[in-house]
């Protein structure tokens, strides 16, 4: 599968919360860095890792409406921006703005590297 | 000047905070879209407001040690990775990771578009 198509199918399967999906189209070795943690961020290694790491990211930013910007690529490397609209009745609008670092090895993504901007 | 070179040097200047060599790389019109701000992350325009938004991340930053990682390419866009070491004497060792996102124009940078992990 093409870095394109791979990051399009990745792309529906997350805004829709499906970790089969994302994991179909991540090697076995794959490697989650995840935008927020201790580390600073958390790394996630593996499917069984990955699965944990999808889900506390889908948690921790429940309520979130996704926009995703169009990624851009560069041979094994892709690199796309985001957007987390958080929608709260009669509270005020919140944004989180992010992006992710993509690795691709033979039809598959092998790393994503995700990091946000700091609030503060 | 090719990207890589230009890289190269924003590097260099950054980790020498010498601003007027940074601003030298830039384009007339460039954005710098720091990573710690309220919108989340902050945006500066044109080299007047470069110039305070420089000087605002070397202060925010002051006492890290920078390391850089080899920049990815990709036609008129690059990515890079880095990592700032705070050395506190007699305190715990901390450190922040972060990743710029940048975009060229006839031989200078007119994107440094950043974002970081977040500690939580």
């Amino acid at each position: 599968m093409s870095p394109h198509r791979c990051l399009a199918r990745f792309a529906a399967a997350w805004a829709e919360r499906d970790v089969a999906g994302l994991l179909d189209l991540m090697t076995d070795d794959a490697v989650y860095a995840a935008s927020v943690g201790p580390e600073p961020g958390r790394t996630f290694r593996g499917h069984l890792e990955l699965a944990g790491g999808f889900r506390a990211m889908f948690e921790h930013d429940a309520d979130a409406v996704i926009e995703q910007d169009e990624p851009v690529f560069m041979g094994d490397w892709a690199v796309s921006t985001w957007t987390y609209r958080f929608v709260v009745a009669d509270g005020p609008q919140r944004c989180e703005r992010g992006i992710d670092l993509w690795r691709f090895r033979e039809g598959k993504i092998c790393l994503k590297d995700a990091y946000r901007k700091v609030d503060r």
